[in-house]
């Protein structure tokens, strides 16, 4: 997760290399050199871990899954036995990025690809990672693995990503860690506004762009799927609850319901992180006990819009025993 | 408001003087000698604003409204010419307690009820003002007064007021100020519990206890109109909202609507002042933009349940110019 700032400016990515085809930026897409590291309370790092899954790209790229809670060193592997990450065989992502660059002292952020041999970071860069598994990586792709980021969407898919990096990703960002007042109002508005319009846009439509699944819907999905439970009440994005808002509800459950989506997403995870290690906006550290979280596997109704979750292609079988989330609470 | 700690427990009023009608106190009912002194964000002095709207007892009554934002020396009248209540002369309510006790350092609360003549506090008595408004002051309430306790069912309303007290008007605050997880879970269990039961009993009849309104009533609604303006996020009492609440909702807009009780409330004063006071749970005094509020007009639907709202007695006229708070943003 992108380091936080009391005014909130989300940081950008330190390590922008990228993992390609054909080698040529000097890290080749090669099954299992690379490590996925993430915190499956991170909205940014959930984008990856869902491409990963549709994809079925797990056996191809191995995952480290962090603590949600991080201390003053960061991203920590303190679920993993003895507190060290047992492939790369660290205690801290950090010191992933300081075997990268000597005396780094930026951000530590997920989602992280290290490369197993050397222990070094290649890319902290959230914003492409879906987008590069998709494409770069399609030689290792499963069977039936949806078109992602299909060519001839590309343009519509960026430009409506922006739209929703810019108001709801990193909006409700904005609107929960200003001390600004108008700030503050600005990004609520904003947001509301972008997810009014998004409503609307959804309401005879499955999907965001296209017929079928793409990181547009990814992209969206990793905040509606945190709203409720956090940035409701901990961001004060509080006009309404993602309940209250009926076409983006049953999109967002349709998602949850789509194998993997849901399977990727574990509440507690996400409640501590925030409510845990944001002091500055909850010193209490009390973690709330709402919202009830087992309405996610109601029925949506979007099955006879026009759209099919996949393509031509299949769902993704389940994950790996490993990788397993708890059932919801 | 009652003095709060961070371990949350509900200082005990500390004048407890009772006005009475035949004046064995040493406080005799009596037209214009008192002073209500109230803020309209607090739930507590919103009881009584409500006992003496419905009864009547504006002119017998005089009120002064503090401003929702306290400083170091507690309630102050910075909302008046001056900074100064035009009755009383003072710019503190503390300058009433000091004036009754020379010499108090203890908590300064609202509602309090000050003598005029002497600019002495009488009582800050928040749990039984509303029933000596309604039994007290007979004398003096107007045509048509509604009877909010009547002898013949206050074991009744005493037993549910005491429930509600525990686990709803007070559990919230439990909530919200409890840095101890476990008992915020338990407040938190106990008050939708409370809130379960209250749905139950309010299914079918249109108030708590016996067939018109009562303090019974007063007392829930005075949490229940702050609920998710407040304490769903701010206290983090989110299970649900009340508007997800279907029998709660539908019955806290019926009184919403009935006037006496949406005409006292002021939702800027209540959320500036629990957003902006409260340092300890919201460092950033940033105030949220939401919820909509105008859903507390909407049709309830509860006119056709058994029970009407005033029994013999007719609605209060509308409130006196002066007592106007603004419309529903």
């Amino acid at each position: 997760m992108a380091e936080e700032k009391k005014e909130f400016k989300r940081s950008l990515s330190h390590f922008t290399d990228r993992i390609t085809a054909d080698g040529s930026s000097g890290w080749p897409v090669e099954a299992g050199r690379y490590r996925l590291v993430v915190s499956r309370a991170c909205p940014w790092a959930n984008r990856a871990l869902i491409a990963r899954r549709l994809l079925g790209l797990e056996s191809a790229i191995s995952l480290a899954v962090a603590d949600p809670i991080q201390d003053e060193r960061s991203w920590r592997f303190t679920l993993d036995p003895d507190g060290r990450d047992p492939v790369l065989g660290i205690r801290f992502l950090a010191e992933a990025y300081l075997a990268r660059e000597p005396g780094y002292t930026g951000g530590v952020s997920v989602p992280a690809i290290v490369d197993v041999p050397s222990g070094r970071l290649v890319t902290n860069d959230y914003p492409n990672i879906p987008a590069e598994l998709a494409t770069e990586w399609a030689a290792l792709h499963r069977a039936g693995a949806p078109d992602l980021y299909p060519r001839e969407l590309r343009d519509e898919i960026d430009a409506i990503a922006e739209d929703i990096f810019r108001d709801v990703n990193n909006g409700v960002y904005v609107c929960g860690f200003t001390r600004d007042q108008a700030k503050y109002e600005r990004a609520f508005t904003a947001l509301f506004d972008r997810l009014d319009a998004l409503s609307e846009r959804l309401e005879n439509r499955r999907y965001l762009v296209g017929d079928s699944i793409t990181v547009a819907d990814i992209n969206l999905f990793v905040t509606l799927v945190r709203f409720d439970a956090v940035y409701h009440g901990h961001f004060k994005c509080n006009r309404n609850k993602l309940t209250e808002m009926p076409v983006l509800w049953a999109y967002a459950r349709d998602l949850f319901q789509t194998p993997g989506f849901g399977d990727t997403i574990d509440f507690d995870h996400i409640k501590r992180h925030y409510y845990v290690v944001h002091h500055e906006i909850n010193p209490s550290g009390i973690v709330p006990a709402g919202p009830v979280l087992t309405e996610w596997t109601t029925a949506h109704g979007r099955e006879s819009l026009p759209g099919s979750p996949f393509g031509q292609g299949t769902p993704p079988p389940a994950p790996p025993e490993a990788e397993r989330v708890p059932p919801l609470g």
